[in-house]
């Protein structure tokens, strides 16, 4: 797995060249600096599990057989056009909610004599990946079906995660509302669009594979709201961060759950002290939560999800994809960060 | 060609609606009304020439004979994705420069409520337009061109716009700066994506016709300069705008000219002057352009221009693309405005 690893950065080291040398921008040697810089900040600073993913399961979905040198550099490629991807969407999407640290860092916009260029390199993280889709796939069967896989959510990632409607206003919040952002924030890009390329890599068609997309968006769907339950009741020392979704007014599964569990006065102190930076109300939130037992409500969930998931999954024809999800589920079930 | 019009304006509303009903949206009305009222302010803003330059184009590929009302939608198809691009392109610029205005009107991100979403609207704007390509030409044999040429430009559109060397410096503007901000600018998708749609409409590849791109770069150059030459020179009344290039600092090509025919003491003179908001500082400058005849200078490279690129058209082997390259370059000799 580390040697995978590191073959996996070998593969980002390539494509970033291939951006900084790419004669069709002409820069000049400060700008390139820039941005590689750039790239390394914003790319590389996740864990990569999106990334490395594509590998995994074009692996399994190969039966185990050991991948060839060629295929782990175009599975390696499909994977980092995925954390590409990431990379954009959380450049730009920290600048709309003027947010200040992300991974641990400062966000990128934060940096000096950054402010609004990050829009910019937001823009050429996307537009990166068409550049390495053409360079490496234009001859592949698969190649207009990876341009639409790509061109198609993410643009919905973006469209509709700004809902326009400004004011905090906690009564839009709901389990639907929840289950829409993360689908589209999380769900889509973290775990349908790896098995996605690895199923076109395999040469199957996606058309044909619509349980696999239902079961990952379950399954991103159930990894989120576990974000959501570790951002309040996961232990800071091991998930490397002290939560803040309360003050910032996060649509949490927590609260969701919350609302629908308050009594009209219950109702009443959420509206008060959500979204509130201050200690008092912060603990005054997570206090209800106590009263509500929401960490039961959570293990409930979790344990039944488990066994929603583990039921389809073994209900579908191919032990190929039934093993390429199950290891899905297996990195994330019960897991503590 | 304002019946043209019309049926182009048609097919705007078709789009806009599907963008607007898209499912995947699952928009509530407010952002609905918000994404219409964004799109209108932003892709119905200008004077529409890159989208009806399509139909033109296609038209005249065809012998001018008349298009049916499919090849007529098609044609509208594309040059509105243009019209998309080029409002996604100014929207997220307007912001990077902090601008205040545009065509006239309030820069999108300035007006109120909006800021930052300005952001997120951009690239909605942008994210349409494969969905337009996919819902529209997903069958038809150039449909992979099309989503290169897409995706491959407005990849290089944006990326170079930001030097990211920050600091006012003259001595960094050369006609060869100018040429490059030319060409991704405005060249690129004001002159050779409508006709490059239209080429790929008729049936042509693109590979076979670069010397068709060189010549629309040329004429796109050429009308970069006549814009810079107007913003100083122009008549206020035609052109509708007072020019604000010097105090902007911006990098045209009349202060690249003026750099080039000054003496050291000239040259401090720019340097002391440009990008200043400040009317005796204007004033100086204009004052050396008169001295250093740019004017004169201007009609000397329009004239040359001109036989260049019309010796060019005529060599071209086709006389139906020599019919679409005269078009555009009629539309803007010695134009006013």
């Amino acid at each position: 797995m580390s040697d995978l690893r590191s073959k996996f950065l070998e593969v980002y080291s390539v494509l970033k060249s291939e951006l900084l040398n790419d004669p069709a921008f002409e820069f000049t040697d400060v700008s390139r600096q820039w941005v590689e810089r750039m790239l390394d900040y914003n790319v590389l600073g996740g864990k990569l599990n999106r990334g490395l993913s594509v590998i995994d399961s074009l692996k399994l979905l190969k039966d185990g057989r050991e991948l060839t040198d060629d295929e782990i550099f175009h599975a390696s490629a499909l994977g980092w056009c995925i954390e590409w991807l990431q990379a954009y969407f959380l450049v730009l999407d920290d600048i709309m909610d003027s947010s200040h640290t992300r991974r641990g860092q400062p966000c990128w916009f934060r940096l000096p004599k950054i402010g609004m260029i990050a829009v910019n390199d937001g823009i050429l993280l996307r537009n990166h990946i068409p550049r390495v889709l053409k360079k490496h796939f234009r001859g592949k069967p698969y190649y207009v079906d990876l341009l639409d896989l790509f061109n198609e959510r993410h643009g919905q990632l973006i469209d509709l995660i700004t809902t326009h409607e400004g004011e905090k206003d906690l009564s839009k919040y709901s389990l639907a509302l929840h289950r829409r952002i993360v689908q589209y924030k999380t769900a889509y890009y973290s775990f349908y669009l790896p098995v996605a390329c690895a199923l076109l890599m395999a040469g199957e068609d996606l058309e044909s594979h619509v349980d696999v997309k239902n079961i990952l968006i379950e399954m991103g769907t159930y990894f989120q709201v576990q974000d959501d339950y570790l951002d309040c009741f996961g232990d800071p020392e091991v998930i490397g961060k002290f939560g803040t979704d309360i003050q910032d007014f996060k649509c949490s599964w927590l609260v969701v759950k919350a609302l629908e569990l308050s009594n009209e006065e219950q109702k009443k102190l959420l509206h008060e002290n959500y979204g509130k930076d201050d200690q008092t109300c912060i603990e005054k939130v997570k206090e209800l939560y106590k009263v509500l037992d929401i960490q039961g409500v959570f293990l409930e969930y979790e344990s039944s999800s488990y066994q929603k998931l583990t039921k389809s999954i073994e209900s579908h024809s191919s032990k190929a994809v039934q093993a390429v999800l199950k290891s899905f589920l297996a990195k994330i079930y019960k897991r503590q960060k």
